[in-house]
C-alpha cells in the first residue's frame, strides 16, 4: 500500500493512491479552466447590450464560483474516498493534491464536509440563479449576491480560524507550496472577491433604500 | 473534584465546579431578561413617532441579538474556564448548564469556539449598530441587516450540522430538555428570526432596486 504524503504523517488512510497527474497538470486545468470560464462570459455577455462591463466580469464570477462549489467542492463533499481513486480522475486528483494542505478533507472533519456541504449544494446553485439576475438586472440580485458573498466570507473565515485553531502544523504540509499557495492563496480568492462584491452590492443598494426612502418621506 | 454533568461522561474537565444556581432560575433569568429588552425597547422607542411597531419589534430583536452575542456568547469565548467557576456567576452558570446540552463548550472544539467568536465579537458589534440604523432609518440598516442574518443563520446551520455529523448522543446528555429544550429549541431562535429578518429586508431592498432601476433604465 502506497504511503500517503498528508500530515500527520501516522494518519491511517487505507486505499489510499498517490496522484496520478502531475501537480502542475492539476493547477494549469484548475487555474486555466477558471480564467477561461470568465473570459467566455464576458465574451458571451456582450451581446446583453445593457451591461456594464463591470456586471459581465460580475456575472463571470458567479459562473466560476457557482461551477468550482457544484462540480470540485461538491465531488469532495459526495466522495470520502477520493484518496483511494485509481482512474485519474481529474476532480479526485484535485482534492488527492490539495488535501497537501488541508488533511481534514480526507479525514473528514465534520466542520470541513458540513461547511462544504452547504458551499456545494446550497450556494452552489444560487451562484448560477446570480449569473441569471445580473443578465437580467432582475431586482433581487443584490439581495441574493449580499447573502452568498457574506456565506462564502464567512465559510472561508471559519475556514482560516479553525485551522489556526487547531494549529496549523497539525494537517498542513510545511512546504510554502502547500501554506502559501493552496491553504492561503487559493483560499484568500474567496476573501478578497466576496468582500469586493458584497461593497459593489451595499453601494449599489443603500443608494437605491436612501433614494426610495426620501420619496417616502418627505 | 465533583463528577461532571456532561457527554460523554468519561470526559476529563479538572477542576469542574457543579451549577451553584437552580437551572428553573438560569431559564428564568436569561428568558426573562430577553423578553424585557425587547419590551424596553418596544416603549422606549415609541418616542420616534415615524416608526412603525415592526421596526420597533427589530430594533428589540437586533438589541437582545446583540446582547446576547457580546456579553453571553462572549463570555464563552473568552473564558476557557467557565465550568470551574466557584462564585455563582450568572454568565458562567448560563454556559455550565448549556454544556449538558453540547460540552463541545467545554471541551473547545474548534468550530464552536470561532464560530462563537465572530458572532461574539463581529456580530455582536454590528447588531448595536444596526439597533441605530433602525431608529435613525439609515440607509445601509437593510444590507447590515442582510448580513448579519445570514451570518447569525449559517453560524446555527453548521452548528446543528456539525452536531449530526459528529453524533448527537456524542456530546448532548439525552434527556430531552437537554435536546430538545436547549440544543434544538434554543437555537431555532437564531435559524427562524433571520430567515424571517432576510424576507423583512428582502422585501424593502428588491423593491428600492426595482423603483430606482425604472428610473434610471427607462
Amino acid at each position: 500500500m502506497a504511503k500517503h504524503p498528508y500530515f500527520p504523517l501516522d494518519l491511517e488512510l487505507p486505499g489510499f493512491v498517490p496522484n496520478l497527474i502531475p501537480y502542475e497538470t492539476i493547477l494549469a486545468v484548475f487555474f486555466g479552466c477558471s480564467a477561461l470560464v470568465v473570459v467566455f462570459m464576458f465574451v458571451l455577455t456582450g451581446r446583453f447590450k445593457y451591461l456594464s462591463a463591470v456586471e459581465r466580469l460580475w456575472a463571470g464570477w458567479w459562473m466560476v464560483t457557482g461551477i468550482i462549489h457544484f462540480v470540485i467542492e461538491g465531488t469532495v463533499v459526495a466522495n470520502a474516498n477520493f484518496y483511494k481513486d485509481t482512474t485519474g480522475n481529474i476532480l479526485n486528483e484535485i482534492w488527492k493534491e490539495y488535501a497537501k494542505a488541508d488533511s481534514r478533507y480526507a479525514t473528514r472533519d465534520a466542520f470541513i464536509v458540513q461547511m462544504e456541504g452547504v458551499t456545494a449544494f446550497i450556494w452552489g446553485p444560487i451562484c448560477f440563479a446570480i449569473v441569471y439576475g445580473i443578465l437580467y438586472r432582475s431586482a433581487w440580485r443584490f439581495t441574493a449576491m449580499l447573502l452568498v458573498s457574506l456565506g462564502q466570507l464567512y465559510g472561508d473565515v471559519l475556514y482560516y480560524l479553525t485551522c489556526f485553531h487547531i494549529g496549523v502544523e497539525k494537517h498542513t504540509r510545511p512546504e510554502p507550496l502547500y501554506f502559501w499557495g493552496y491553504f492561503v492563496g487559493a483560499n484568500a480568492i474567496w476573501i478578497i472577491v466576496p468582500i469586493t462584491c458584497i461593497i459593489y452590492c451595499a453601494r449599489h443598494v443603500n443608494a437605491a433604500v436612501a433614494a426610495t426612502g426620501k420619496v417616502k418621506s418627505h
